[in-house]
């Protein structure tokens, strides 16, 4: 085995003896091992080895493969030629995930820090989720839309809106593509998007962001098992689309990945049983906090549905159960285990125009405020349903992470807007 | 041929004679005949036919598929039964394409606009064209990544951007992905995104939105024939996807796609020449207008690349021209004919932090405002570059629309914010 290669990358570790010496080079697609022998290479190359290449320098290595016992791939890289491309000042954070940098710091050089191995694993697997899920939407023939991020009005209520300067008038960030999804039912009847939402909230926890991404569904005629089966059967597909396009990250990440089996199904009674059997005093009609959530997520090993919540907990779209208006259609879906969290929020929807103007009125809401959704509903508007299901935190379930700012390049909370 | 069926629909259209009578109806996939016959039905489904049903109505008919010579799909549903899912008000506008509604009104209607063919038409195109873009990067082995919509510094030099109030931060919405996506690049060295795009501009034209949808794509270690081959045949692959799944659609919007078969490549100054042949009286170092773009993409009938920019109209992010520093490696790809536009911005970027620095300076940015980016090309930085190539440009020149609104299901214009 010998190959003349030329290979691009940047110098992760170095080791210079006396008349050899060894490069560790991260190139976008693996890592090599460059062997540098004095006798190999010009004066120049070896005066640029010896006393100018540094760590993350980005390198032109010219050389040819050897077979390699040591080395990972199997084989080695005897450099020939190095150039030199663009040097490196020291780093200001250490890049090895030997001694990883506080949070805040990482943050601050997130355009160094994505350079650690397990940075860009994360991401790849991101990028892997995306692409399945589209997939998936589009193989089962669902059209995919673009909503507006920019809109006039809240869309759920006017809680946790970042508000926006649209000219001379007030405007605000998209909370969800909720109303403009169902809008789309009567033309297209199987819609989705994936796109980014914002959420004004303070919260400053392991799960939230400011800004996330969501996969949102909405389907006309459909009902809450086939919206469960939609969803398990994606998360599904989204597990198994991992697998085969991730092993070298999912080992980097030292993720153990199973496809789910099966799920489970849950009415909010029953769930409630479970959450109070983990010892948490939870009355009915209140909606699961977040430990709640946590009691209900490692009680199982497999994706967890919960339907028919009290009808007080849910927003003024969902629809009322017919036959007990105490409850209404709406369906969570929650990942198993320790590092499970609520998924998906979705259900069925109200699309009897003057029932939804009782049910925001009931709420506290303007029907005044909703004209054009509210107005819509008057022309032959399909029954239908839908869910919202947060990108992020199903991939910080999926890969066990502890933060789920780890799960976006940029991550924006309240503390972090930069870079 | 007799089939059983069920159908969900719209009445399109509704004709009563004396016992027979027949309804367009409109599905989510296709538009069916039904005939509904006094004989075949019960009395409640006949009276229902006579006396309540209206246009827009969604119902459900069961009946039986019969040959045609008439319908179009050579078939038609004989009605055994026919139920009202949703009723339907009279509609404020028209929804046949005979009398299209004047532009504001189907705008404030634009969830019942969305019912007419054309639109729905031209959504559907939309869906297939963000899908073949991604197919494209996925199989040339691109990473798809999401980049911050909230910007807490203007990425480009801070004119037209919306500010956003960010909890008790001013902030703004990203008017492009262009410095985040370079910044991924030493990790990734193939990225992309599909993303929205925010302009606070008041133009008020036919190919202008504040809220608009771009293709942004970096490489490192390209070179500008590279980045025009890439966008060649990205073009070339969008143009094949529609046509393979977009018959219908393009039927409906009686367009007759043309894939382009090769691509001019002109400098600037070749450029200027063409324009000035139109009769424009444009000077050397002066960027094109909308009057000398049209110029120049009716020029031709192939899409047509523009190179080498003079460098005092590129952003100081572009490299300018070693040899000829009076010049910089801009790359603008135009549509060609009446319908052509501006489709893409892009080319090489500078990697050196201090020649960042000083054009920066001479084109009066203060280098402080970019503290992270400047910073991120101190380590080790790939030379690369890119292009970002707007969804709906594109979209509004391969189906030949006067207004690029029309590509877009909410547009956002300086006037329009709602729906």
């Amino acid at each position: 085995m010998s190959k003349m290669v030329e290979v691009y990358g940047h110098v992760q570790g170095i080791r210079k003896l006396g008349r050899i010496g060894f490069i560790v080079l991260r190139t976008f697609d693996s890592i090599e091992q460059v062997t540098v022998k004095k006798e190999n290479v010009s004066e120049e190359t070896w005066r640029l080895f010896k006393e100018e290449l540094g760590l993350e320098y980005f390198i032109r290595v010219r050389g040819e493969y050897v077979e390699s016992s040591i080395a990972k791939l199997g084989r080695e890289i005897l450099a020939k030629e190095i150039e030199v491309i663009a040097p490196s000042k020291p780093l200001p954070i250490d890049l090895s995930d030997k001694v990883e940098a506080e949070f805040p710091t990482r943050i601050r050089y997130r355009y160094l820090d994505i350079r650690r191995p397990k940075v860009k694993a994360i991401l790849k697997v991101r990028s892997t989720l995306l692409r399945a899920a589209r997939e998936f939407f589009y193989k089962m023939g669902f059209v995919e839309l673009n909503f507006p991020i920019i809109i006039a009005t809240a869309t759920e209520g006017g809680a946790n809106l970042f508000p926006v300067k649209y000219f001379d008038r007030q405007a605000y960030l998209a909370q969800s593509a909720q109303l403009y999804k169902q809008s789309a039912i009567p033309v297209f009847g199987k819609v989705f998007t994936i796109g980014p939402s914002f959420r004004a909230e303070k919260s400053r926890t392991r799960k939230h962001l400011t800004e996330f991404w969501q996969i949102d569904v909405e389907k006309a005629l459909t009902t809450p098992d086939e919206l469960m089966e939609i969803q398990f059967k994606l998360v599904k597909y989204i597990h198994e689309q991992i697998l085969e396009h991730n092993e070298r990250e999912l080992e980097i990440l030292k993720v153990k990945l199973e496809v789910p089996e099966y799920y489970h199904k849950l009415s909010y009674d029953e769930a409630l049983e479970v959450i109070r059997r983990k010892g948490f005093d939870i009355k009915w009609g209140e909606d699961f906090g977040s430990d709640e959530e946590r009691a209900l997520c490692t009680s199982f090993d497999q994706p967890v549905f919960v339907t028919e919540f009290p009808e007080q907990v849910v927003a003024f779209y969902y629809k009322v159960k017919e036959d007990d208006p105490r409850l209404a259609h709406r369906i969570d879906m929650y990942g198993p285990g320790e590092y499970g969290v609520e998924w998906s929020s979705g259900g069925l929807r109200e699309h009897d125009p003057e029932k939804l103007r009782r049910r925001m009125i009931a709420k506290g809401l303007n029907p005044e405020n909703f004209g054009w959704y509210l107005d819509m509903f008057n022309y032959g508007f399909p029954p239908h349903g839908g869910f919202g299901m947060g990108v992020e935190r199903l991939l910080q379930s999926i890969l066990k992470l502890d933060k789920i700012h780890e799960t976006v390049l940029y991550p924006r909370t309240p503390d972090i807007l930069e870079p």
